[in-house]
Order: structure tokens, then sequence, then C-alpha cells
């Protein structure tokens, strides 16, 4: 960063700077010990008051994390890459993979806490699915964890009168999931928008997703929508940002 | 959120959540003013402290933000939608438009703190780049300003030996930028890959784009690629969550 290096800022952060470039370069890598409050007392000549507001600095932006009783560790970043693009390809819908398997390679993602119900839709949802007044909708939740950690929670909303009877209103969606069943019944998704942002979790996202802190959630609202253009699904996920780097590869 | 509302949980919590459900339920809007400590505690029949930890608690999640003497108030969350995928289209980079025009419509961006260098490349540049060893990058930094408020700061790197010569290496790359004027020299970019992370800021991230606390930023890398694969930019982005929403829309 430019324009930041100057004498003038406090102790404690020139020594939180010296280690965060110390981790950019890979002197520390993923997982490693950072060095304690003693080593940078006597490292750069202060107290320990300083060198734990260093240490504190580097935890609360997500960089470092406290092992109790352990020390400061650099944050393991071993992420999913989810692919946007590609990940949606239509070929992938039938042949037993799930539109998530292609993110994570040889790595077990998990879904747990379904539910489906039949609701009132919110009103977002009621403007971007086009719904009549009183209509209500098929709301699939669901969490993925991948080994051991959640890390996205989902929650899906169709018409219901569009899937109503369908295996879509079950736990169980069979092979090629929700997609594979839309175009069963002839509503298959062909262009989807993908809305991108990002904020701190609400304490119930942070616990649901056993959240570090200084961790923000991406949110990704996905509409799927027909070849007339009719809007069939809107999937809303939270995304613990630390487990995700989202990819799209496109052309001009 | 799905299993969280039972009544163990402490009180501000409780008072927090209500208050989150009112900002979402659009009782209070961007910029209202929430009820103050003496409000809730006369609502809630709480303690003054239970007040300030319900509010603070929205403060710290990024929903709201204090203003000096005159209370609490819901974060005006006015972004720009940046589309990750019509923005790059091609008609638009000869016909006066910057890339990021598309993304404001009416509100004007700013471009300031350009500067050109003729750099080393970062290991992760070289390797994206696929440059030879000490083959030099010419690094174009600049920041996008929106009404007066820092929004985006952007690091591009390219081959210098490819854009030598060229104004890619000057302050002013000319109409249609720097891609209209890599497409004049032969190396038209035509595939892109936007890879997409977020994290909380660090204080020099936090100054340069004034904000506010309790905010992560979106970090989106772009990679264009001429038509024969050959890279021949990565554009490193950091993006203020609070100002932006990303698109992208695509076919099955």
């Amino acid at each position: 960063m430019a324009n930041t290096g100057d004498d003038r800022r406090p102790k404690y952060q020139r020594i939180a700077d010296t280690l965060r470039e110390a981790i950019r370069s890979g002197e520390y890598g993923p997982g490693d010990r950072l060095p304690g409050e003693n080593d940078l007392m006597a490292t750069h000549g202060v107290a320990r008051m300083t060198a734990r507001q260093a240490l504190s600095v580097l935890r609360d932006e997500g960089v470092a994390e406290a092992r109790k009783g352990a020390g400061v560790f650099v944050r393991e970043f071993r992420p999913l890459r989810r692919q946007g693009i590609q990940r949606l390809a239509q070929q992938q819908w039938g042949n037993g993979r799930s539109i998530w398997s292609a993110d994570i390679e040889n790595r077990s993602l998990e879904v747990d806490q379904v539910t489906v119900s039949d609701e009132a839709a919110p009103d977002r949802i009621s403007a971007v699915l086009d719904l009549a007044d009183e209509e209500t909708v098929c709301v699939r939740r669901r969490r993925f964890v991948l080994d051991g950690k959640p890390v996205l929670l989902a929650t899906s909303y169709l018409p219901a009168s569009l899937v109503a009877g369908s295996a879509i209103t079950e736990e169980e969606t069979g092979q090629g999931g929700t997609y594979a069943r839309l175009a069963e019944i002839g509503y298959k998704p062909v262009h989807f928008r993908e809305e991108i942002r990002s904020r701190m979790p609400s304490k119930a996202e942070a616990t649901q997703l056993s959240m570090s802190a200084g961790t923000p959630v991406i949110l990704v609202c996905r509409t799927a929508y027909t070849d007339e253009g009719r809007p069939v699904e809107v999937n809303e996920m939270t995304l613990d940002a630390a487990s995700y780097i989202l990819e799209y590869d496109f052309d001009a």
C-alpha cells in the first residue's frame, strides 16, 4: 500500500505491518506460529501492551488467530473454489454430480440441516419471482459442511404452485438435484444472475458457520431463469469468507 | 436464520435482533436514527449497559453507525452495481466510455492517485503472467472515488516488454483505456477470469478507502487473456464492501 509507511504511526501498527509483510512474503505460512509477546518485546524493544496490541491488530484483520495457551498463528486459508459459470454447465446436472461437487475435488462437502417448507414469500423474493399476491414459496434451507466445518448456508425459494408434487418439495430431491427436477417439469434453468455482497456476519450466522472473529461473510444471491426468462428459483447463500474463493470465467 | 430465536440468549442480543429485524423490514430505512439508549431502556425495561450493548452489536455488524453526539443510525447502503460480464463487452471500449461508467449511471466516479511505474514482478504476478526471470511489469495504481468517498483501489500489472512505448505506460491512457491500447498493439483481451474473496481491511486499506468500522473489503483479481490464451494483465482490486454489489449474468 502506498502512503502508509511513515514513522508517525504508532509502534504497534508498525510491528503489525512488519508481521503482515512477513506473512505475505511467505516467511510465516498458514498454520505457523507467530512470534509471541516476549519475542516481540525483545526484538522491537517495546512494552508487553504494545506487543499485545500488534498481535491483536492481525487477529482483528482475520490474518491470524489465537489458540488458547498455544499462541497466535497465521490463519489457514485453504478455500473452496466456487466456479460460477462452468459449475452450472448443464452437462453436470445429469451425471450424478451435484452442482457443488465441481468445487471441492477430493474434499468431502456434506449437506445437513435440510428443511423444506411452504411459506409466505418475503417481499424481495415475491418481487424477483414475480409472484401474485398471497402466492407462497417452497423454501429449501440447508447448510454445507466441509471436513466438519460449516462453510455455507443456503435458502432457496421456488414458486410453490410451480413445484407442487415434485421431489423439490421433499428433503431428497434425487439425482441432479433441484435443477434436474425443474427441467423435468418443463422449467429448465438456463440463465443465471449472481449478485455478490460482503458484510460482517450476524451473531446467528457466525454461530451457524462456526466462524472465527474478524471474518466477514460473502452473500451470493442467485436467480435462475428459464429460456423464456421466467424466474424459477432464488437462492440466497451466506458463505464463510475464510472458506471460499469465487471464480467467474467469461469472454468479452 | 433458523434455530436462533430461543429465550436463553442474552437480553442485549434479543434487543439487537428486534432492531435488526425492524431494519430488514424497512421500519427503519437507510440513514434513519435508531432508538437511543434511553428509548431502549424504557421500551425493554433494561439497564443502560444492556441498551448500549444492543446498539454496539449492530455497529459491530456494520448494520448501523454512530454519529458523534447525534445517535446511532442505520448504515446507508447505496452501492454501485458492478456488472462483471456485460461491463467488459467489447462494444463499450471504443465509444468513449470507460469500462467503469456502466456501473455508475448518473453518479460521478473519479480516478485519483494514479501512478505508473516499472517494477520487479511479485511472485504471484510472475506466475500468472508467465514471465521470464527478471522480467519487469508495468504497474498502474489508482483509486476510484464516488461522490467524494473512495470506493476502490486498483493495481494493474502488465508485462513491461509488451506495453513499452504505448500509452499504457503513461498516466493518461486515452480513450477506451488500457484495453483499447492493448488491442492496438495486437493483444486484444477477449477472455477474463475474475476471482473474488473477502476479508477485513488492513489499517492502510481502511484509511485509503475511508472505511467505517465493521466493514470488510471485497478483493477482485481479474486476469485478461488474448484469444491465444496469453495473459496480458492482472488487475488486483480492493473494494469497500459497503459500496459495491457485484453482478454476473450468464447462461448454463
